[in-house]
């Protein structure tokens, strides 16, 4: 299986190194219109530089890879999906819906695979428990919690383009909560603030929220972010269910302990994302290997990429208007 | 300083016994309808047994402890004011909160000193967290986190007396999380669900809910309860804040770990509130005493349990209208 | 039933206090050298100052708590016994094993019922620990690992009549792996050094010290001691057998747990033993009570204390000779 | 810098794909008498398959890896420090501490670099405890407590040519006592039994052994060794000093808790050595390399290896004699 990979920044390196790694895939062409970026990730792993049209137009690649800015993202799923290749694509697929939905068509009409860059549910961590989950630990899903903030805020300069908050942050954890709620969300209600940093309050985003959302059958989750923590990279998830708990918590640096007349002293949490889900990038392009040799459907698919996406907007519509919204279909 | 006891109850018997068992203070008489209820707990303290009226004009009782049904509270706490005795009531003054109002009125009028039982914030490891977030441990609150998980629902024939879960049970998480944003919540949207047992949703209540408040700075609070938790009474915290995490945890029943082939247990955490939060009654009594002796207004005072109510209130209202709800005043 | 206390010091006004406390026991009579002592203590809890001839004496008296000094723990121990009283005795029954064996005679002549004050047994955690132990949990044990560290060393005047660390502190440890082994331990090997004070090491002990104990059978315990440790007072057990592990760690002072940028930090374990220990101490008297009550013999025994005192003479003899000593019989 | 690699079993392969995938550094040759391990791992990492002799006299072979038989070690390491190669060999240099000491002298008489494989010095919790305790975190050592016990016992036919449970596990937790202690063991006692598996004494060893270490300033180490623990490979490191105490314990498989009646369950710690290890065994080749490539001397060096020796052969006298025996020079 080769592999064509466009974007050569720092996600697409990690992609890249992935596939090169892997048994029997091959990393073949980068492209990226930092023709620097394209090279040096071609030479460290053997590929050639290629642009986008060349490495669509190839016969011999099997799979791209999609790394390039999120703008890009429905238009290269299409062509690589009219090209015959199967297709990863970091998240979102856009930041539209209704452009999410007509790429989808596009997709299913090709019959291509594709699978969108959830990294977290291939942690081992929370694969495991949504594993286990599923086999019955802890019985019917009632409340899921889910906790996650970063360590600093992006420049705000990105925060203008990202789509705020609810769109570029929490939609990981809106995949997670769907993940684990095995229902569909049918309302949200967000509230959000601007307590790290008031530009980026001035720039029409939030870098605090909490959110509230709703099933059919009554199963809650609620989710709270923070652009900040002095600790780390903060991501938890909990599971409260009608025969018990089940988490999956933080990941020191390291597992020493120091006690003195001050306490007992753990190291902080993982800083880097990078670091943090090392594993879950690896395993995620892993499972996408194995789908697409199997002839199977990759998941999180496509359709996966649309629910999150539509629950952002609403989380985005209920933060604005301050009232809950009903999630799109 | 001595004691009359009105409700020998499960409750009455806890402060009851801490009242007799705190060194210079007496309880002197108890008052119940269940005439066999009042002399065992006269019998077991040494106290003599009473009825309401005859401890309101006993001019040698300094305090009444009130522990007797909720819709007795606001009229007990009113004669008791104007007998000039200082009040330690249990949480709430009452489900209506005009009533609340009326109530406060008298009591200010009376200078009464006013107590409500909002035991939590006794707690050790929760005073303990407060006092050093206030200390500015973590900087700034920014999300606070309450989960609250009874371990068995209450009779179903409760349910419909108890004002329901935001009134009954999430009142207290109310009262906590304004113990820890130190600053007023000014709306709340609450979802809810009858997942543990169906007959509490024909019954018109929930069981199963979360809430998110909202400060007119920004700040958040996460709160949610079951109200049936497998592995005991659930009750923990967590501050956000600009500068860290604050966070304090359950009570397991014992230090003991076992380990096997099938992990690393630990013992279920505490079950039974009254042993949970048994420290909790104690400190709290002996800070309404040492208030009342230093001649200083008692916290949480009828103000606290005024705020909690209002709400409770906004969040029932929130639940049923399925929409965010501004906080009355 | 009645009780006689001898020694009105901090650990006499803990028992005391208990018996006090005790539903169906009284503190009937204290006998102190300072009868400032005995009197507060009499007061305190109604009731009346003796003499030592004077408890022994009165009919009226059924048991007698012995905590006086250690030097005189024999005498009174054997005079209770002739007496026809149930006896507590803190521990231990008499630095010289011989004097204990002679004591232990006149206590079985007079089938009087003995009790030992090895409180640790009754620690809930520690007790929870023994029980699932002996119910099988882990299997076979194989090895005994007691981390056990005081806050701070004792004054040095202490040491001197204190009979070494062996004798004073690990004693307790070398009880604690008698419970746990199930087995006698047959010989034993100490190491010990003078690492936290000097002044210790002059005069002639150690405050820092480890001991391999071996049963017939090639069980193992491993014991080490600190008279200081800066996070608090250190108490720890753990048990590997055949099918696995079981240990209980220390207490903490608080659950609360602060996040910052220098890691997670929870709070320092609970620094005094009369706090660590206080649910023990009331436990272990309930426990004579109730064997007293019910007829039977209490535990541990006057036959424990010796075998402790077997262990910590040989244990002090191995220290010294750097020598492995097999245990008295 | 080009790697010849003896010996293609197990730990060669984690070598020789640590050597492969390190920047810089190039498996060149491997060498097995069994032809069939050689080719397989060749082909896997580029190399080609050599003999002993073909390797030694290789001009461009830089270093070689020893991962041959314990019982080659010695002569290999004699060969390669003759032929100019620096040297990693697997830990022991060799079961008897004469031939070491024969062995390190052609070592130093040829100035060849030579680093022994005592991984756990690498693994990134017990060398952030190392450099912490280096950096004073809890002031002068006192009390080392290593808790070591593998999954389950190697077969009993592998027991004979061991050395015993003493040179051929407890090896590695006399290195890391020294590594910790920062002072020499001047004595040692040793007891142990056959309480996993009655073959393994019948073979002439124990399988559950603890041992006492003592330094000439009167440190203390306590060792506790078992080949048989349930709930996987427990590593566990303590360290007690004059300013507190720090620690660093297991690697579970997940951060998964499940919580229900029966208690909070967390993970197994991870089973597999090889496993646990694995960021260990990069690292210490990392450290090699960088020894080498910068001209400073290895560590652990050949002389680590003999004193570890010298502890496990005293260890071994010790439980065999029922005695305490001083470490010889």
């Amino acid at each position: 299986m080769r592999f064509g990979l466009i974007g050569a920044g720092r996600i697409g390196r990690i992609h890249g190194g992935n596939v090169a790694a892997h048994k029997g895939t091959e990393l073949a062409l980068v492209a990226d219109a930092d023709a620097k970026a394209a090279a040096d990730v071609a030479a460290q792993y053997g590929a050639k530089v290629a642009d986008i049209a060349g490495i669509m137009a190839d016969k011999n690649i099997d799979a791209v890879l999609i790394c390039a800015p999120t703008d890009m993202h429905s238009d290269l799923i299409e062509q690589a999906a009219r090209a015959g290749k199967a297709i990863f694509c970091e998240k979102p697929v856009d930041l539209n819906a209704d452009r999410i939905k007509a790429c989808l068509k596009v997709v299913n009409e090709a019959k291509a695979p594709l699978m969108i860059g959830f990294n977290r549910r291939f942690d081992p961590n929370f694969a495991a428990l949504q594993q286990r989950l599923h086999n019955g630990a802890v019985g019917n899903v009632e409340i899921v919690t889910v906790i996650s903030r970063d360590p600093s805020p992006p420049p705000v300069s990105y925060i203008g383009r990202s789509g705020g908050l609810f769109r570029d942050m929490m939609i990981h954890d809106f995949d997670m909560a769907r993940f684990l709620l095995d229902e569909e969300p049918i309302a949200v209600t967000a509230v959000g603030s601007s307590l790290v940093d008031p530009e980026i309050g001035k720039a029409g985003d939030v870098d605090t929220a909490a959110v509230l959302l709703e099933t059919k059958s009554g199963k809650i989750a609620q989710i709270s972010n923070s652009r900040r923590a002095t600790y780390g990279y903060d991501q938890r998830i909990e599971v409260h269910g009608a025969k018990g708990m089940i988490r999956a918590g933080n990941v020191h640096e390291t597992s020493v302990e120091v006690a003195t007349g001050q306490g007992f002293t753990g190291d902080p949490v993982q800083n880097f994302f990078l670091e943090r889900y090392a594993n879950a990038y690896r395993l995620e392009l892993e499972a996408f290997i194995n789908a697409v040799e199997k002839g199977v459907a990759p998941a999180p698919s496509g359709e996966d990429g649309l629910r999150a996406q539509l629950i952002a907007d609403a989380a985005t519509e209920s933060w604005r208007a301050k009232k809950r919204v009903e999630i799109g279909a």
